[in-house]
Protein backbone atom coordinates (compact mmCIF):
# COMPACT_ATOMS: atom_id res chain seq x y z
CA UNK A 1 0.00 0.00 0.00
CA UNK A 2 1.23 3.77 -0.58
CA UNK A 3 -1.05 5.93 1.70
CA UNK A 4 -4.33 6.29 2.57
CA UNK A 5 -6.26 9.43 1.82
CA UNK A 6 -9.47 10.39 3.65
CA UNK A 7 -11.46 6.76 3.47
CA UNK A 8 -9.36 5.45 0.61
CA UNK A 9 -6.43 3.17 0.52
CA UNK A 10 -4.23 3.85 -2.06
CA UNK A 11 -2.16 1.29 -4.12
CA UNK A 12 0.42 0.91 -6.77
CA UNK A 13 -0.38 -1.48 -9.41
CA UNK A 14 1.86 -4.05 -9.82
CA UNK A 15 2.21 -3.78 -13.60
CA UNK A 16 5.22 -1.75 -14.34
CA UNK A 17 4.69 -0.75 -17.37
CA UNK A 18 2.39 2.16 -16.24
CA UNK A 19 2.28 4.37 -13.32
CA UNK A 20 -1.00 3.36 -12.39
CA UNK A 21 -2.39 4.23 -9.05
CA UNK A 22 -5.72 1.91 -7.50
CA UNK A 23 -7.82 4.25 -5.11
CA UNK A 24 -9.97 1.94 -2.75
CA UNK A 25 -12.75 3.03 -0.66
CA UNK A 26 -12.66 1.55 2.16
CA UNK A 27 -16.23 1.14 2.83
CA UNK A 28 -17.63 -2.69 3.02
CA UNK A 29 -19.63 -4.15 -0.10
CA UNK A 30 -19.33 -0.89 -2.89
CA UNK A 31 -18.98 -1.90 -6.08
CA UNK A 32 -20.40 1.08 -7.99
CA UNK A 33 -19.41 4.62 -7.53
CA UNK A 34 -23.00 5.89 -6.37
CA UNK A 35 -22.87 2.26 -3.76
CA UNK A 36 -21.10 5.59 -2.13
CA UNK A 37 -23.23 8.00 -0.08
CA UNK A 38 -22.98 11.62 -1.76
CA UNK A 39 -20.69 12.80 0.75
CA UNK A 40 -18.38 9.79 0.83
CA UNK A 41 -18.39 10.30 -3.20
CA UNK A 42 -16.89 13.78 -2.16
CA UNK A 43 -14.08 12.62 -0.46
CA UNK A 44 -13.26 10.02 -3.35
CA UNK A 45 -13.27 12.94 -5.89
CA UNK A 46 -10.73 14.83 -3.81
CA UNK A 47 -8.53 12.14 -3.13
CA UNK A 48 -8.81 11.37 -6.71
CA UNK A 49 -7.63 15.11 -7.65
CA UNK A 50 -5.02 14.41 -5.58
CA UNK A 51 -3.84 11.22 -7.39
CA UNK A 52 -4.34 12.87 -10.53
CA UNK A 53 -2.07 15.67 -9.07
CA UNK A 54 0.52 13.26 -8.44
CA UNK A 55 0.98 11.65 -11.55
CA UNK A 56 1.30 14.87 -13.43
CA UNK A 57 3.83 16.22 -10.97
CA UNK A 58 6.08 12.97 -10.46
CA UNK A 59 5.55 12.26 -14.42
CA UNK A 60 4.07 14.47 -16.76
CA UNK A 61 2.21 12.36 -18.78
CA UNK A 62 0.14 13.09 -22.23
CA UNK A 63 -3.52 11.73 -20.78
CA UNK A 64 -4.59 10.49 -17.59
CA UNK A 65 -6.91 7.61 -17.61
CA UNK A 66 -9.53 7.25 -14.75
CA UNK A 67 -12.15 4.71 -14.70
CA UNK A 68 -14.07 2.41 -12.07
CA UNK A 69 -14.38 -0.97 -14.34
CA UNK A 70 -14.11 -3.67 -11.61
CA UNK A 71 -15.73 -6.24 -13.81
CA UNK A 72 -13.38 -8.88 -12.33
CA UNK A 73 -13.07 -7.33 -8.67
CA UNK A 74 -16.47 -6.46 -7.67
CA UNK A 75 -15.18 -4.46 -4.68
CA UNK A 76 -15.02 -0.57 -6.09
CA UNK A 77 -11.71 0.64 -7.34
CA UNK A 78 -10.26 3.43 -9.19
CA UNK A 79 -7.68 3.11 -11.63
CA UNK A 80 -5.77 6.50 -12.36
CA UNK A 81 -2.96 5.59 -14.62
CA UNK A 82 -0.32 8.10 -16.39
CA UNK A 83 -0.40 7.86 -20.03
CA UNK A 84 2.25 8.31 -22.32
CA UNK A 85 2.23 8.31 -27.08
CA UNK A 86 4.96 5.74 -26.45
CA UNK A 87 3.70 3.50 -23.77
CA UNK A 88 2.75 0.08 -24.87
CA UNK A 89 -1.29 -0.02 -25.25
CA UNK A 90 -1.85 3.55 -26.31
CA UNK A 91 -4.08 4.50 -27.62
CA UNK A 92 -5.95 2.16 -26.79
CA UNK A 93 -6.92 1.28 -22.93
CA UNK A 94 -4.08 -0.81 -20.54
CA UNK A 95 -6.56 -3.24 -19.31
CA UNK A 96 -6.19 -6.89 -20.74
CA UNK A 97 -3.02 -6.08 -22.85
CA UNK A 98 -0.44 -7.98 -22.56
CA UNK A 99 1.01 -9.46 -19.56
CA UNK A 100 2.02 -7.17 -16.64
CA UNK A 101 5.66 -6.70 -15.81
CA UNK A 102 6.34 -6.40 -12.27
CA UNK A 103 8.68 -4.03 -10.27
CA UNK A 104 11.86 -5.39 -9.32
CA UNK A 105 11.80 -4.79 -5.64
CA UNK A 106 14.35 -1.86 -5.24
CA UNK A 107 12.78 0.62 -7.62
CA UNK A 108 9.19 -0.56 -6.21
CA UNK A 109 10.52 1.14 -3.04
CA UNK A 110 11.65 4.08 -4.26
CA UNK A 111 8.38 4.74 -6.45
CA UNK A 112 6.19 4.46 -3.00
CA UNK A 113 8.57 6.66 -1.82
CA UNK A 114 8.47 9.30 -4.26
CA UNK A 115 4.77 8.93 -4.49
CA UNK A 116 4.34 9.54 -0.52
CA UNK A 117 6.33 12.29 -0.63
CA UNK A 118 4.22 13.64 -3.79
CA UNK A 119 1.05 13.03 -2.10
CA UNK A 120 2.01 14.47 1.25
CA UNK A 121 2.79 17.75 -0.77
CA UNK A 122 -0.24 17.80 -2.51
CA UNK A 123 -2.90 16.97 0.13
CA UNK A 124 -0.58 20.04 1.88
CA UNK A 125 -1.05 22.43 -0.78
CA UNK A 126 -4.88 21.65 -0.91
CA UNK A 127 -5.44 21.88 2.56
CA UNK A 128 -3.72 25.64 2.57
CA UNK B 1 -27.70 13.95 -28.16
CA UNK B 2 -29.72 12.99 -25.87
CA UNK B 3 -30.04 15.74 -23.07
CA UNK B 4 -28.57 17.99 -21.46
CA UNK B 5 -27.40 17.83 -17.27
CA UNK B 6 -26.57 20.77 -15.45
CA UNK B 7 -23.44 21.75 -17.70
CA UNK B 8 -22.74 18.33 -19.42
CA UNK B 9 -24.19 17.44 -22.61
CA UNK B 10 -25.21 13.29 -22.52
CA UNK B 11 -24.95 11.89 -25.62
CA UNK B 12 -25.59 8.10 -26.80
CA UNK B 13 -22.79 6.04 -28.44
CA UNK B 14 -23.21 4.88 -31.83
CA UNK B 15 -22.52 1.37 -30.52
CA UNK B 16 -25.13 -0.27 -30.08
CA UNK B 17 -23.26 -3.29 -28.62
CA UNK B 18 -23.62 -1.66 -24.94
CA UNK B 19 -25.88 0.52 -23.74
CA UNK B 20 -23.17 3.12 -23.50
CA UNK B 21 -24.11 7.18 -22.54
CA UNK B 22 -21.39 9.77 -22.74
CA UNK B 23 -20.83 12.79 -20.51
CA UNK B 24 -19.41 16.37 -21.91
CA UNK B 25 -18.85 18.84 -20.05
CA UNK B 26 -19.77 21.84 -21.42
CA UNK B 27 -16.43 23.56 -20.45
CA UNK B 28 -14.12 24.90 -23.23
CA UNK B 29 -10.22 23.32 -23.35
CA UNK B 30 -10.81 20.85 -20.55
CA UNK B 31 -9.39 17.37 -20.99
CA UNK B 32 -8.72 15.88 -17.48
CA UNK B 33 -11.23 15.62 -14.62
CA UNK B 34 -8.93 18.22 -12.56
CA UNK B 35 -9.26 20.97 -15.12
CA UNK B 36 -12.78 21.34 -14.31
CA UNK B 37 -13.16 23.42 -11.19
CA UNK B 38 -14.06 21.56 -7.47
CA UNK B 39 -17.77 23.26 -8.21
CA UNK B 40 -18.00 22.01 -11.69
CA UNK B 41 -16.64 18.02 -10.56
CA UNK B 42 -19.94 18.30 -8.00
CA UNK B 43 -22.21 19.23 -11.23
CA UNK B 44 -20.52 16.78 -13.23
CA UNK B 45 -20.58 14.40 -10.34
CA UNK B 46 -24.21 14.98 -9.79
CA UNK B 47 -24.78 14.24 -13.76
CA UNK B 48 -22.82 10.84 -13.32
CA UNK B 49 -24.89 9.47 -10.63
CA UNK B 50 -27.95 10.15 -12.61
CA UNK B 51 -26.64 7.91 -15.63
CA UNK B 52 -25.65 5.78 -13.37
CA UNK B 53 -29.24 5.17 -12.02
CA UNK B 54 -30.40 5.50 -15.78
CA UNK B 55 -28.41 2.36 -16.71
CA UNK B 56 -29.29 0.31 -13.70
CA UNK B 57 -32.95 1.31 -13.83
CA UNK B 58 -33.10 0.55 -17.66
CA UNK B 59 -31.15 -2.05 -18.45
CA UNK B 60 -30.24 -4.02 -15.24
CA UNK B 61 -26.55 -4.52 -15.77
CA UNK B 62 -23.88 -6.87 -14.26
CA UNK B 63 -21.83 -3.96 -13.53
CA UNK B 64 -21.22 -0.03 -14.69
CA UNK B 65 -17.95 0.68 -16.43
CA UNK B 66 -17.10 4.49 -15.77
CA UNK B 67 -13.97 6.18 -17.78
CA UNK B 68 -12.48 9.12 -18.39
CA UNK B 69 -9.66 8.23 -21.10
CA UNK B 70 -9.57 10.46 -23.81
CA UNK B 71 -6.23 9.22 -25.03
CA UNK B 72 -7.84 10.10 -28.82
CA UNK B 73 -10.65 12.74 -28.47
CA UNK B 74 -9.01 15.21 -25.93
CA UNK B 75 -12.59 16.83 -24.74
CA UNK B 76 -13.33 15.77 -21.53
CA UNK B 77 -15.74 13.09 -21.53
CA UNK B 78 -16.99 10.08 -19.24
CA UNK B 79 -18.14 6.74 -20.45
CA UNK B 80 -20.69 5.18 -18.78
CA UNK B 81 -21.37 1.88 -20.08
CA UNK B 82 -23.40 -0.85 -18.78
CA UNK B 83 -21.62 -4.56 -18.86
CA UNK B 84 -23.45 -7.98 -18.88
CA UNK B 85 -21.56 -10.92 -18.43
CA UNK B 86 -22.67 -12.10 -21.90
CA UNK B 87 -22.10 -9.28 -23.58
CA UNK B 88 -18.93 -9.04 -26.02
CA UNK B 89 -15.59 -7.62 -24.54
CA UNK B 90 -16.35 -9.20 -20.90
CA UNK B 91 -14.72 -9.06 -18.49
CA UNK B 92 -12.50 -7.09 -20.57
CA UNK B 93 -12.74 -3.41 -21.55
CA UNK B 94 -15.10 -2.41 -24.05
CA UNK B 95 -12.63 0.06 -26.16
CA UNK B 96 -10.29 -1.05 -28.73
CA UNK B 97 -12.83 -4.20 -29.05
CA UNK B 98 -13.82 -5.16 -32.78
CA UNK B 99 -15.96 -3.24 -34.43
CA UNK B 100 -19.01 -0.80 -33.62
CA UNK B 101 -22.54 -2.26 -34.40
CA UNK B 102 -24.33 0.82 -35.29
CA UNK B 103 -28.20 1.34 -34.07
CA UNK B 104 -31.05 1.18 -36.56
CA UNK B 105 -32.71 4.48 -36.57
CA UNK B 106 -36.14 3.54 -35.27
CA UNK B 107 -34.73 1.85 -31.98
CA UNK B 108 -31.99 4.47 -32.07
CA UNK B 109 -35.11 7.09 -31.98
CA UNK B 110 -36.78 4.64 -29.18
CA UNK B 111 -34.09 4.00 -26.83
CA UNK B 112 -33.54 7.71 -26.68
CA UNK B 113 -37.00 8.49 -25.83
CA UNK B 114 -36.62 5.86 -23.22
CA UNK B 115 -33.47 7.48 -21.59
CA UNK B 116 -34.96 10.93 -22.06
CA UNK B 117 -38.06 9.68 -19.45
CA UNK B 118 -35.19 7.55 -17.49
CA UNK B 119 -33.26 10.80 -16.98
CA UNK B 120 -35.90 13.21 -16.53
CA UNK B 121 -37.47 10.77 -13.59
CA UNK B 122 -33.89 10.64 -12.06
CA UNK B 123 -33.19 14.07 -11.79
CA UNK B 124 -36.93 14.70 -10.35
CA UNK B 125 -36.15 11.89 -7.88
CA UNK B 126 -32.82 13.59 -7.06
CA UNK B 127 -33.92 16.75 -6.60
CA UNK B 128 -37.33 16.40 -4.62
Amino acid sequence: MVTVIGLSQIRLSHDSRYPWLILIPQINNCSELDDLSFEQQIEVLKASNILSAVLKNCFFPTKLNIAALGNMVKQLHIHHVARFEYDDAWPGPIWGRGDAIVYASDKKKALIALLRRSITNSVYATAN
